[in-house]
């Protein structure tokens, strides 16, 4: 059975965001001086195939706290859901050649 | 009022994602043979003032288009949610004194 998993990997909340802050101020240098606060993590899509949803769950959670999050300075969430045939062809990480 | 945005920032399919088949590798090193595919993406959250969730929309929608997404190359989706008090305290992008 093919799973998609949805990872969040985002910095945990005690820890310096340079990258979000050079955000911010370049939002406030283009004139959005509404924007108090940026933070900038990484948005991981893992197709993959496993017996169970909850073996799917169980693997993402593997692969976050063995490669994909560093536990010391971020927190990830995982959200497993089934890949229907509705969804269509699967994405290369290639990318796919353009019509 | 005071909204959040969440933001995500991911390479249109047609783009070849270096990032997303460097980490399938890794996975695979790491014997996950079950993982087809991997697509690496970004995950920014804005909290900011606007006068009502249809402006804060539109201003994430902007910003995503101006600063955060290049979209040549990218894909962006931005959810707007107000910001209740139960949230608690507004992070820093600076990070907030350990305990």
């Amino acid at each position: 059975m093919q799973y998609k998993a949805e990872i969040h990997v985002t910095l945990k909340r005690t820890v310096n965001d340079p990258q979000g802050l050079a955000i911010r101020g370049g939002l406030h240098s283009l004139g959005y001086d509404g924007v108090e606060t940026v933070r900038a993590g990484k948005f991981i899509e893992v197709w993959l195939a496993a017996e169970s949803a909850e073996e799917a769950q169980r693997l993402a959670d593997e692969m976050s706290d063995q490669l994909l999050a560093n536990p010391v300075i971020e927190d990830y969430t995982v959200v497993v859901t089934p890949r229907s045939p509705s969804q269509g062809e699967l994405p290369k990480a290639e990318g796919v050649p353009r019509p």
